[in-house]
């Protein structure tokens, strides 16, 4: 088991990302190697303790275990491409912002270079690193996961999912999916009611315990989807879920009606396939197969 | 102020909404007059304490306060248009689904029959009624609001919004907006992840938490939009918040991509119009006019 403090850490990518997983590690007491492509972002981590690499050669050289945080997926293979001899033998963790594909085909490519490779995915913004609520979801390498988890932990809960590479980085779109819908859903409440004069922070302090309280309804969503039954009793059926309300009285408003608009039709979608009578969780079904 | 015991009330329509909200009035004792249009619904509410009227109008007679929960507002003005005359100098609460023109339309009418007027939005479903975490919202009548709120207490916890009787609606459909559209965001994740054969369970227990804690970022969004400034420092720009790879994903995953493409194409407009370096909130101005 490596303990806390004597990993020899580099990270490429010092963005406002990159730099706070640098700062959690150097807090930390680990021999922490910074680059970043563009110069001037080092200082503030070397007076905390960090060593500027001049090159991201140099940097690679420095550790077994590399963070690669940079701005997309091609610019991870602009910098590690040439280093592929380098990098053999030692720990990618990767947790730039990637599609699962492009995690799949980059842990495809450090399997040729002989390279360990774990994926990550970060849940929180950067002031969130090592803060209570972060948490960075892994898939790839069990080993390196089960190796630096102590390391990991530092910038927040660590989960891992699987061997699959490309997990983690679906489990992160999918979280993040969710968040920007619920997000767009805020925005629609707020600017329904905009018209009367209502400020957005008193729909906020409504929204945010009920929306919240509302959560509680996924668990009971699932149960019947992963049951496979829409017809159980004791749910909203689809008929009494018409959003035609709603979608009017955001019309009434003189407001876009997109977001609601969006959730009428997966419903539409199942109650003219004849669903109507069938629990709400069965616009899924609408999700799952394109129309 | 009258105390929560001494009231007679009526109750129009013994659906399982209507049903729940006599219920709660006869368990605190009050003298509950219900009925209900097609019979067969005030047995059990009789054999609570209840007394069943024959008649709409029986009913309306029996109580100087009138509750109505029928299906739609083309039900309340069916069993109250013929009423108008017995109504007059009693007090409506009416809790039926409607919209906020509709739920105008109707105090202008009461107003005419000489009716106190009180526009109710519940938010729960039946079994919540009287329960931690129900709450109803009302606007119309300050003094009927004021006169009744021990009773209306009774079926979770009452806030006024004002005279408005349009107010307490559109906050209804406000909330229910953001909580269906959130609905489907959840719904969006767990089809993202199916087909790796992630249960919506699993799903499920990672998103309620994520999105709960999501809901933080109202009160800061709130801010900035009721600010009026979108380009104070410090918030996440449209740039950054490109949902590209969500959708690319998601249709990598063969789902409809019809919820993350609305929020999307939300962030595209302010884009396209200028504005990719301000704050995520500015979305709202998507929404406030519609394309």
């Amino acid at each position: 088991m490596t303990t806390s403090h004597d990993v020899q850490v580099s990270v490429l990518g010092l963005g406002a990302m990159g730099s706070a997983l640098a700062t959690a590690l150097v807090k930390a007491g680990h021999a922490t190697t910074v680059w970043n492509r563009s110069p001037g972002r080092t200082s503030d981590l070397v007076a905390q303790g960090a060593t500027a690499a001049g090159t991201a050669g140099d940097a690679v050289r420095a550790s077994r275990l590399v963070i690669a945080c940079l701005l997309d997926h091609a610019s991870v293979h602009e910098v590690l491409d040439p280093l592929s001899g380098e990098l053999g033998g030692r720990t990618l963790v990767n947790v730039t912002t990637t599609t699962p594909a492009q995690a799949r085909e980059l842990a495809a490519w450090a399997a040729d270079a002989g390279v360990t490779y774990l994926d990550g995915g970060i849940m929180a913004i950067p002031p969130m690193i090592g803060q209570p609520g972060s948490s960075v979801l892994y898939s790839g390498s069990a080993t390196a996961f089960d190796q630096y988890k102590p390391l990991l932990d530092l910038w927040g809960a660590s989960t891992y999912f699987g061997a699959d590479p490309g997990l983690a980085s679906l489990y992160d779109l999918a979280l993040l999916a969710g968040m920007y819908v619920m997000f767009a859903g805020f925005m629609h409440g707020a600017a329904m009611l905009a018209p009367e004069g209502v400020s957005a922070g008193e729909f906020a302090a409504m929204a945010a315990p009920w929306l919240t309280a509302m959560t509680g309804a996924f668990g009971e969503f699932a149960t019947v989807i992963d049951g496979g039954d829409y017809t159980v009793d004791g749910q909203q059926s689809l008929d009494f879920s018409d959003l035609g309300d709603i979608v009017a009285a955001s019309a009434d408003q003189g407001i876009d009606t997109g977001a609601v608009a969006m959730v009428q039709q997966l419903i539409r979608r199942q109650i003219d396939a004849g669903h109507g009578q069938e629990g709400f969780a069965r616009i899924i079904e609408s999700i799952k197969q394109p129309s």
